[in-house]
């Protein structure tokens, strides 16, 4: 894994990191790496998360896929960080295709997923830490009625993936349910190299065990000194750029296959540093596509971003056949993967011709190995930005009061007044057009 | 259609709009809607877009697409513009689900697709204005050279859409394929309601007259205030916030189905908006999805972002089964809707609680004509908030240099040397530790 930060610096960028203050914030990250090895070694809430590639047992989650695997779906039920995990591993990979997520709760979605899935042939994995969360909890009542309805028998064909105790506990106890842990001190958007983020990868056939080889070789680079540690570099970079006034965080990878990916560092990024009114936005792209869509914004509009590029050293070969037409013979002979490079290349070089600081970040190949080592050290990452912004990396308070809100809002014990001024309705005018 | 810009105002919000300027603000919107329908009425570029609903020929559309109707699949190989509008459309109704798109030169996933499409049962809908875009024109020759490797016919199930001549158009009238035009004056990203973004439709059984119409019912709200039109609403409004420090402008629909919805406004409003040092970043989020992963920034970061959320007001009705934890009796016995609802307004309200302004976008539901209005909307609420803000709405300048640099690379006449400094390698140490 290689991670450059040549292109965030002040020499390229009015919002880039002045390279006379390397040195010092090389000290900072050396007082955070200390901080976080400590916390790692005592296995505190939050640092546990990067023990995970050493302490996840592979074979027992096989074992509990195992036992629900004559289905021919996997359908996760989750939402957050208890989904994306697993939604990034399978569509990076190339596995057997055949798991699904379901991570809300829009009835039209799931009446058409209950339409199309052959529930005979389908296993459940329930995940919540809690074994409360609303809209897991919602969706899985509503799928347990189905099987009941269809005649089949869902204590055959559910996994649940849960904390110590609650109600998801309790069921699988009552119904001698299959079961895997969350693991204790380690929030949601730092589980995917736990049961959480490996049970659907490793039902869609993918080598779990190298995926979390990925993630010890990742753990091995980690060090005192962000020049010799890509994660730290990242971190520390992000942070430094976000000091300067790169308030949007850019992430756009360049294979199809990472663009749940970026949602998941969208997560990570946003509720670890999202707080105390500080935090970059994540702004999710895709290369090549989003060329024709963010870059005319990234390069002419506001300097208050840093573009993160993402993508694989090597990549399968697909060749262009010739052309007839003079005009695209640039084209002809050349290969899919050519053309992704150069359009990479060229689109990070005129981001820094317009001053707009980069940050590349290269794995060797969309395989096992590289997503657990990508996604380790964008988690080491930002647990290094959080030591040096100074923020609660690990907490997520300010959801708590919309969630309360809702539940008061179905109990019938609350009603809201807000956003009934000022309504601009169409409608109202069409009726008076139809007067005419 | 109705916008609720209450929550946008500054007795909310420290970025709000001030009340009392509502009224200044109405002048300018009277001022620029005069400029925007004397565009119209002389068909000039891009404003030519607001004119679309009237004059797209839905018959010619139905036509081009029976002559290559007998497939099963029809992929659409575009990007940008000539992509995002059909995959909009086709993703948000629920039509027959045989449609895809390509819209990206990532080999492995160009790879996958070949394996995984019966090439005698796909039609190929080849979309590009100038008939010579890097990545359309890539893709259509390696699926031209499969097809005929796989020994079928691909003049008999390729219909192309792009503009008066180039290489497509020659390359149609050379084997005498189905054309439909790309309109003139209609830059790509306003595009959707035209032939660009409405073949798929036509192909998934879908009523396009009907997109139409809701297009027409749009556009019949236009008017000179503000307070009496929806999208003028919404454009000011925006405006008027970025003017105050909302420089984020985060979008979430809360219905799955509009997910690709969210990327089309975000490539609308970039491209159109992002210029001149200024435009707000468009961030895409997903309701009830994204309150477990960016709800934490929107409300606890800084106060750079107004959230618009985006509803149909009916939707489908899955009841949720009792349940035997007490602790979960809030959602027995209720709907998925109700939940949805609940959570919509919860969090809408915890956003203003934190002072983050927010704009409500409701249609009445997400069929053909909704669809059609909420397009429509949004595209003159863009033409509005570049009117006010005084850029050229319709190019996108910034993005040229990018491409002639990737087609220089390609074609061996230059090299880069941007990126090769400060290069932090864990490859290098995973050597050493090796060695050890």
């Amino acid at each position: 894994m290689q991670v450059h930060i040549g292109n965030a610096l002040a020499e390229h960028s009015p919002i880039g990191v002045p390279r006379s203050e390397l040195g010092t914030l090389d000290e900072r990250v050396a007082a955070a790496a200390d901080r976080i090895e400590a916390g790692r070694k005592r296995e505190e809430h939050g640092y546990a998360a990067l023990n995970l590639p050493e302490r996840t047992d592979p074979s027992a989650i096989e074992a509990a896929v195992a036992e629900i695997r004559p289905a021919e779906t996997f359908l996760s039920i989750g939402i957050g960080g208890s989904a994306l995990g697993a939604g990034t591993i399978t569509a990076a990979l190339d596995g057997d295709g055949n798991t699904r997520v379901l991570d809300n709760v829009d009835p039209a979605q799931t009446a058409s997923l209950l339409d199309e899935l052959d529930l005979a042939s389908t296993a459940l994995n329930v995940v919540s830490r809690s074994g409360k969360t609303a809209e897991t909890l919602a969706n899985f009542l509503v799928l347990r009625a189905a099987f009941e309805q269809a005649g089949v028998d869902w204590t055959e064909r559910t996994l649940v993936t849960t904390g110590e105790s609650g109600p998801l506990r309790e069921l699988a106890n009552r119904h001698d349910l299959p079961v895997l842990d969350v693991p204790d001190g380690v929030p949601g958007r730092f589980s995917a190299l736990s049961a959480v983020g490996l049970a659907a990868a490793a039902f869609d056939g993918l080598d779990i065990e190298a995926i979390l080889e990925g993630g010890r070789r990742a753990a091995s680079n980690l060090s005192d000194s962000l020049f010799d540690s890509p994660a730290y570099a990242y971190g520390a970079t992000m942070y430094a750029l976000e000091e300067q006034g790169a308030d949007v965080a850019a992430i756009m990878p360049y294979a199809e296959g990472l663009e749940p990916f970026a949602e998941w560092f969208a997560q990570l990024w946003a509720e670890s540093l999202g707080k105390d009114g500080r935090g970059q936005t994540p702004a999710r792209a895709l290369g090549v596509t989003d060329q024709h869509s963010q870059l005319q914004l990234y390069r002419a509009g506001p300097k208050d971003k840093v573009v993160t590029l993402v993508r694989p050293r090597d990549r399968p070969s697909v060749p262009i056949p010739e052309t007839e037409h003079d005009s695209l013979s640039y084209l002809g002979e050349g290969d899919l993967r050519e053309l992704m490079a150069a359009e990479f290349e060229a689109t990070e070089a005129s981001l820094v011709k317009a001053g707009v600081p980069t940050i590349r970040l290269e794995i060797e190949a969309l395989d096992e190995t590289g997503i657990g080592e990508l996604l380790y050290t964008m988690e080491a990452a930002c647990v290094m930005a959080g030591e040096l912004a100074d923020v609660d990396t690990f907490s997520q308070p300010a959801v708590e009061w919309g969630k309360e809100t809702a539940r008061e809002l179905l109990s019938g014990n609350r009603s809201l007044s807000e956003g009934t001024d000022l309504v601009v309705s169409g409608d109202k005018r069409r009726v008076e057009t139809n007067e005419r």
